[in-house]
């Protein structure tokens, strides 16, 4: 199922590294069906085949369209199938339809994909470097994707009351539980937060730039199941003080009770995840919370969630790759902490920031400018990557973002407060 | 694909009926791939594979487990998934959320019906009567849903810009404009309707009872897609006046301006079928109207739609099996008439009535008396079969209902007056 | 505050007529102020200033400004205000936001009544017999808006917590619970039912025609609070088997568990209605179902809804003015039958019947032919008139009609059964 | 109509404080009926009277209730009715529904504040200082909700096609356009903001704190109708790259086209006011824009909207009374600018910035801690004040916010830009 490369090829180190993340993409893919690659379960969520076809519509529209003569699309109609929200590239298909696409078959998006491959594996060495950098543009994006094809499969497969598993389970390893939080503290000041161009970010996470910390405490890890137990068992979703009030409406409206995914099977709290149903592990990070959830623990728990600054400063100088990260195609979750405090995989960490542009942001010229400037308002940042994320894919100053009610994501919290 | 089948059952004529039945059914789905068969355009369509399991269900349930000493469930889990309405049958998946199956797999799905089929062909010759004719009622079912397969897979292909054809087309053979219409009379008074008891029909076509007719007159032939056209040209669907008030309000916020599947493509009316988009036939049958299309289409012709006992009354003693059926699995589509006056076949026929019960009408006893009763509110009565009707499957009496705004199946009109 | 007219004019029968009609209306309206006249508690419902201006609308439209020379309107801007639904008559203010206008005041359309009053009662003896047939359609149609102004502010009222009442409470007078049902046979055969040109009636209500009746039985009186509240007590709202498909998910969606109004306090049912809140009258008949309750009920009890030929049939001969009807302004509620049989007045009563047209039926032409045919899609026929229905107002022949869901007029029912 | 108060309790600054707020709100619903006053034409706006009372809820609750002996309730029912949003106050009745509340009437939310000024009245003097800072808040409070009287009832009167006026229109002084917009220059560098204790605040304007501002241009004046005319004029509402991606699904569902209460009639651009329907005054601010909007301008213009703190440097040192505020009851309206650059009145101006927390927040304990905090997700902050804010209502630091989407406010914008 994997599209073959030529060795030759992989010489060139952007070209090793395009098929590299083309590969994990396929592996990712392949224990899933023709229908479980076409279904999509919500507005939010796409189904993976669409995924599968977009990353590659990409490659083919901006590079080999754009910039690789008598390059011939695959095929005219694609466009508007697989074109996700660029205005600029004209219509396209009804995102919450993209689940009728029962074709073209899974079969016939990864010959597209194939043929893509092979285009711009023999193009990528003599492109220009402003267009080498489009494709490193369009690596990143696709690991997006990669993220995205599992918790968009995720949350098909928890509509099926069937709860097929994508993976088999990885084996349980007993861990102790994590120590209580013990909090750094930092006295404010001046810091530096943002991208300083030294390799690939996106266009948001710059211009680097200084920000102004208040004194502030922010914990060593991440909330655990256990912890969020506890909440739940304090009332804490039925008691009004808590919440935002945006987020009382939507607990009230959507009747939530626990984070997504789980159920109270014969009284053990238990989650739903790629390797299917498993009792949660009381020492894992917690996840699937949205930021209102989040943003009620911390009220609950007498702090708050730090802002993106704060988070960014205290991450700044740890090795944002050792963390843990979606490595190769297989189960995910996030894992208790094994000592030592990790800023990065695991959950993406819910800041009190929302997601808007730093001082000096301009957006990207051309259809790629769409890629992140006009999603800035009614969004908060989520920071440190995820179990699902691919390894190498974010950097302190990576700013994820999405809408404080949703939760499909594999995202938690860390905690901070005023000192 | 299809499912195997001993020779020697099939000299059982109940065997031979339920093993042909079952094999149309594959033969219907046979083009389709898993993706197609799991994928649901709208809460009103279900995905193929779900009729075919369905229609599974209804033979383990009431045949296997009711009356099989020993047969045990092919999948515990399955009831749950493929159960329709059936509250005596306890809890189901949300119909809305069919589309969500992505497993079990078609050929899971084509494997339960195997199973199944070897134990019902096992167990029909031994079966007492009264579950034989729950056999027979088990065989109607499923042709009701091969209807609804072919009729659902076109709404869901209709979705996709590509608009994939599940048959290829057959070569159109030119056939002249039907004459103008001829308008039968009847002087009124007492005629028979509705199932005389002789060999199977549901429990809504009953009793047989007298029904009053007032003098009136009936067109001989169905209106076509050229007399179709005149309306639309006419202004039909932008003037009030013609309209009942539900169907104003539903062509408003739909805007509606044509059948559906009609689109106007380089100044040409077209449609789109089970065999791609091609240009509509003058010639042919109107279809996949709603019932208030039909209404207002008659309004504006200075006639109104016939009542049921009317239609009954012309259609009967004419043989129900002559006309436009489904025949075998391929593609489908009302034809032009060739001389004399189809009743039967190519497009079911909005009548006036709504679907109420008949005197003295009784709802089977159990489960299945679920089948048809609760549905006599705000449906209209359509008669006669249409193109995707398996053959034999239609009587005079036979009671086909639908809401006044769908028309996703092949639904026409023929015109009748008082006089 | 109700208009006054001069003496002399009443010798006309007609100005008679139409003045009694006029000042019941404002007699109706008289508790209200501004503000309760101006409030609308749903789609459905209008406000009772909407009403009063409407059904001047009326006879300033069609009599006044079409037939009398010279006539100048009141305010230019009101057609737009108080059209209802008139398409012929052009576009006019939407239905669900007449509760914004606010203005013109209570007062201005009192004003406005009292000029189109005069203009009125100076014309019409002069005035055609064929435009004196539309005065009489004007004060029927009034009538009618009588009844909905009534049951439009109880249901205003009832949204408010203070549970305001319109009227004192009239003292309760004891009265024995009604006989057990007793069931009037029918051996079927042809009865002529519609209305058959005497004096005033709808054009849905005719042509009169035969109808062929099946041998049944008919309730002797409606069904009562007591008799409903044993449905309640054995869970008739919880048991799928005895509802309509539509019905059920209607219930389900609504959380419907008793009548319109009713509500348990200190483990005593009580309603709400036009003089506040007091218990239920176990004698009463029930009032404020929707069709689908009154089909449930009915199942529950092992009968049926009458037809609307039944019913008329039934009725055939009996004083139609001689039942529980509104016959001046103050507190009206269904009361419990003191022997004999009413058919008409208290509660209008549910019939099987769908609404359609009647064979023969053809609309008036103009802007008056939207009154009835327009409807005839998705509703169900209502007969006898209710407590709150102006006396006189009905005839056996009379069709009201509501959706099966609506329940905010004074609707019961009568059982009958095939025998 | 006005709350009557015996001279002598207004010796004490605080009840002549209190009177003053007391008898503008009552001056501002003079000109309403008691239909105007309980209309309510979104869930978004409330009814005239709900806001009479309500404040006075405020008042009844947290002071007389909770701190005056042996003060009985106006009305045990009145909690209920007028607690707007508090969840430690109990349940209350719907928002959608306040215009519902036809009863009590007009006169009766009068009456009932009469009886809680006579009660506050003689209990201000002899109140703890803790206590009197709650008179103070309430205060403030009651001239939020004079603002919003004002702005829901022209959001009402905009729905009635008579376009009622509240108030006579004020002649018009003919006034020269303004100058282009001159730029002010910020080098950046740490700037103090927020509340600094002295006066009262709300307690989202706290803690004051440093923030860091980056070198930028602030506009000397605020966007005109001239302006906006012209990028009305340039497309502006129909290219999607001026827009946030949520601004243009907003622009798309609701067919915007201009600001609210903008119609183009006989070619020419009017704008409804509290004055009624008149042509907009080409000098004057624009309006009745959502954060949307305005940042589709700042785009389309080359600019951004200015940060919270820009402004608040910007703002630091001038007259925050000196504006175009809300001084008497009548007709207010944004007015050209004469010269200098007011911050303050006239209309309220987006800033990027999220509504979120400062650093250090502490919501109050109690009821009262709902104020603010509770709101902190998904809202921008506006600053300044408006024509419609009552004068001395607002400071530097005051932090208003809404949803981005609204615009029933008098909200405006100022340009900004990166140097």
């Amino acid at each position: 199922m994997a599209a073959k490369t030529a060795i030759q090829d992989r010489a060139d180190p952007l070209v090793r590294r395009y098929s590299e993340v083309r590969d994990l993409t396929c592996a990712l893919a392949a224990p899933l069906s023709d229908a479980d690659a076409s279904g999509q379960s919500m507005p939010d969520a796409s189904p993976a085949k669409w995924h599968l076809a977009h990353v590659t519509w990409f490659f083919e529209t901006f590079i080999l369209r754009d910039h690789v003569k008598g390059y011939a699309l695959f095929d005219e109609r694609f466009p508007f199938l697989f074109n996700s929200y660029y205005e600029a590239e004209g219509e396209r298909h009804a995102r919450p339809r993209r689940g009728m696409l029962t074709r073209p078959a899974l079969d016939d998006v990864l010959a597209y994909r194939a043929h893509v491959d092979a285009a711009m594996q023999a193009a990528i060495p003599a492109l220009d470097d402003e267009v080498k950098a489009l494709v490193e543009l369009g690596c990143h994006h696709e690991q997006q994707h990669q993220e995205l094809l599992q918790t968009d499969i995720l949350h098909l497969f928890a509509q099926n009351p069937l709860e097929p598993a994508m993976w088999p389970a990885s084996p349980k390893v007993p861990v102790d539980m994590p120590s209580p939080i013990r909090w750094a503290e930092h006295p404010g000041g001046l810091v530096e937060v943002g991208h300083d161009g030294e390799g690939f970010a996106f266009d948001c996470e710059g211009p680097r730039h200084r920000e102004l910390l208040h004194p502030h405490a922010i914990a060593d890890r991440t909330v655990t199941n256990r912890e969020w137990t506890a909440f739940i068992e304090d009332g804490g979703y039925r008691d009004a003080r808590h919440w935002l009030s945006d987020g009382w409406a939507w607990v009230k409206e959507n009747g939530v009770e626990a984070p997504l995914y789980w159920e109270k099977r014969d009284n053990v709290w238990t989650r739903f995840g790629l390797d299917g149903r498993r009792p949660i592990d009381p020492a894992a990070p917690v996840t699937h919370i949205s930021f209102f959830e989040a943003d009620a623990y911390a009220s609950w728990a007498g702090a708050r969630l730090p802002t993106e600054a704060e988070w960014e400063a205290f991450a700044a100088g740890r090795d944002c790759r050792s963390g843990n990260f979606l490595r190769t195609a297989g189960p995910v979750e996030p894992r208790p902490a094994r000592g030592g405090c990790g800023m990065f995989g695991d959950v993406w960490e819910w800041t009190g920031s929302a997601y808007r542009p730093y001082p000096g942001f301009r957006p990207a010229s051309g259809a790629v400018g769409e890629y992140n400037g006009k999603f800035m308002s009614g969004q908060f940042v989520l920071k440190g990557g995820s179990c699902a994320t691919p390894v190498g894919h974010v950097r302190p100053c990576y700013r994820n973002f999405f809408y404080p009610h949703q939760r499909w994501q594999f995202t938690g919290l860390r905690l901070a407060k005023d000192i």
